[in-house]
């Protein structure tokens, strides 16, 4: 059993916590247990050149730690100048599982950011952040209804994410056999069953 | 009278909040009305080459806001590229306000650095910082004293900062005169008293 | 039938080209159809500080596209001043992949950077990459034994990828199904063992 | 007494020359003692486009320090690829200085650009730069009245800028209390009252 | 005789291979002996606000190495965020040179940017991206015309260029005299000859 | 005859004013006309790792322009945050211009920097830079001596440079021919024998 003391299929304690933020359209404060993100969904109504008269709309995401939400203190990114590697990939993991549930046409000619700022970190910060980006983005939707802007929700289904123990440590340096991956998938579909419950409880649809 | 139906002499509803971080050695999360600013201090042994056998230590600053803590979103520094003049301002001032009530020799060879990240701002995010900043940094100072790196807190007094609502906003293009200046000192100093109350309520000491 | 005329299961002409580069210690030019991408594989002795006394070598890699090796041309990302978050998640995607089949201790306390830049794009240019930077590496690895500073490949395992027309393209507003999952799963499989003989052609060792 | 043999109130030798620029629509080369500063005011009549229809004009002004303006070489900012804190917390200020003079409906909508760079420095070089900035821009609105452009000057009252051994060097680790405040002030004013009068000179209106 | 067996008015081994890239509108890989450069011409019709109605085209080029092109490996200039001044010198000489023989006006207003990309080194890098991009551009405006875009080719003469032992290794530390200057004329042009002999062939014309 | 009034083999007015920089080991004031450029030399003895027990020196130069040296303003490099390909190209030349008449062993193990600052300018910038460069360096090099610090000056030869009116303006689209070059060879001889003549006069070996 692991240090935590939690069993294999067992998550960590999950809150999803919206409407946090004063000022954006929509927003989640997520913990996976001691992993803290606020997510915020902010819309813009002034889309880039490319985007006008496409009869479509879009959603973005972009990702960050505060310096001293890890361990140890991490350089601040926008001191050192770039934003290291591992944030691009994550902050495109996230903006391309939040539209493979956005019906783009429906959503009108308008950008949606999602930002995810990790306050506090303890592993999983990616699928906390995709699974509070969720419930941020459908926040701002709802707002747009209440606004006359939509007619109706343009999200074609739920997103949340769960890692098993593999997409993070030590997998780089022992891959899994496909058994293994098939076992892994059972429990990462357990765990899914779990988040996308707390998110429809979080929207008021459970 | 203002719209905030508050006195000219009035602080905002204030509250300093320690330990709001896990991981940080001091931390503590200010807000001032709407203004929401979290502020930790962690320490680094590993001092820069240029202050090894100094027989000094350092503390230095650095400020953020989160894209949404703002009415509409302010584009990532980290995703630019580059700390704004503003940021750069202010987190200059921070580090100045707070080395000014530190014995260098006394702290010891290391350097401590502060981070003020602003999750909702609604003015006053500067003064605020600074207000937090101080009481992170005493408890930054009291885990060396628990850990036996120090004997005594070398901090030698205490540093708040409000806004007369000069410094921000119709300020730049009409100048004061020096009446009007002393005026504004006199309700300054009646904000300091009231913050540094506060400040010495959140460390125990009042 | 898709326009190139190609069965569902049936890999584009593939080459693997080892030796291309006169000097790199380890190279090979691969060609996924008209894609086409040069793999190096550099030896570097002098490991960073952090892996010094590690007992362990290390295996990281670059990606970058020629400006013209796309059907228009694209900005040259040395002019532009960055790498774009697409060529920092294929680097890292391909960096990984290699570090799975590498015993880091059996390696020695060196790094090797594999370069994979495309000459010639047509899709699949971060499968090739793998595919042909696996080639790079293990002619590396014997050159290192060749010179007596190895005594055997730490290898420990072949690795080649592989899209199956969802990674790249239209997956995004479109999720599959689990089934469909499965049904590329068996697809994908039948790809590698392809792809994975013609390495072993590759290195005379099928 | 200071090792300068200069009395506590009393200035470094100052000295105004307007006109040192051939090409700047207003110039003047200001020297506090040893520190030599180069500003030059600019006019430009493309405003950026959300100054457009704004019926207002702006001011902006940039600092930079020759290499070996300094006792020993400093690193050129351009080479290093980004502006110092200082530098950015410098070039704000004197921006700030100069528009709290300026009615900026008044100046019609077009930009100035006050460049201040330090030829040579010895203290003061902020100070310097916003005494000599205000000769410059003074220049630059009569060369726009002479064009027709303008129907009379839209500065509302002189800026200099004094420093009183307080602002830079040992201010930091030892604040002052509010008496010694008083009687710098005191000090400053005079030293305003001197300085404002040589620019009176330069202007030719003393 | 030098180690490669070369007399000293030999040219190394050229070929002139055009076509080589598949998307570009005109391509040529040149080789120098062991130095292999790609150079592509690529056709912009989007030209640049400042071009507009200027009745003018424009040239420009770029250049850059691939990381294990040279001996050791080299930095990936992308990676480290800028071009070096090596770079950018080389690539202005390449711009430069062919704007010497294009005619501005008749090429209309387009711009066509050349890359010159070094897949393998072994000297004389930015003679031999020059004597390259000539051909490829010369089939760049073939195209134009094949397409009716350009009644005729609007390069005025052709331009390759030679190195001397002279431009790269040895010369900073000892300047030559006249005598040896006009010698080396001599050899130089001897070199152009046979170089724009090898252009004519590559473009059918000899 | 040129707008200038000036004949075809006539210099413009050369200034060279050395010791105009109180801080710099050597600097020299260059006019050529109306083009005004401040050369420094600023010795550094922490000579970089990889020059360390290697028994040489060096000479590097960097080279910038005030942003309102020009007719127009031109963007400050610091200020955009690079220098550009025009900047780099020519601190190179003056950089290897400059070490081709020093002897490297006799400078000792350090490394003097050049920095040439155009504070106006009227063409020819680069040229002027050369000119007065070599004064400043001549300067550095006999303090050097005068600290007892070398024995004799490693300066080998003087170099000056002046420009035909071919490198900078029409050239570009109009090539010329042998006779013309060697025409301008014996114009540009006349212009180095007075410059180098006004040189040994500002160095008082006249």
């Amino acid at each position: 059993m692991r240090p935590s003391g939690r069993a294999p299929d067992q998550l960590r304690k999950v809150s999803l916590e919206p409407g946090f933020s004063r000022h954006a359209e929509g927003s989640c404060l997520v913990k996976f247990g001691d992993t803290h993100v606020l997510c915020t969904a902010s819309v813009d109504e002034r889309v880039p050149p490319w985007m006008r008269n496409s009869g479509k709309g879009w959603v973005t995401a972009e990702y960050g730690m505060l310096p001293r939400s890890t361990h140890t203190r991490t350089d601040r990114e926008a001191a050192r100048g770039k934003q290291s590697g591992r944030t691009q990939e994550i902050q495109r993991l996230i903006g391309r599982a939040l539209r493979a549930v956005v019906n783009m046409p429906a959503m009108g000619e308008r950008q949606i950011n999602i930002d995810c700022d990790v306050l506090q970190a303890d592993g999983g910060t990616r699928t906390a952040s995709i699974t509070g980006s969720w419930v941020a983005l459908h926040f701002a939707f709802e707002r747009l209804i209440k606004e006359g802007k939509l007619a109706a929700n343009p999200m074609t289904g739920q997103v949340a994410a769960v890692s098993c123990g593999l997409w993070e440590g030590t997998a780089e340096d022992k891959p899994f056999s496909e058994p293994q991956f098939m076992e892994l998938l059972v429990l990462a579909k357990k765990g899914i069953v779990e988040l996308t419950h707390l998110q429809r409880l979080a929207i008021g649809k459970a």
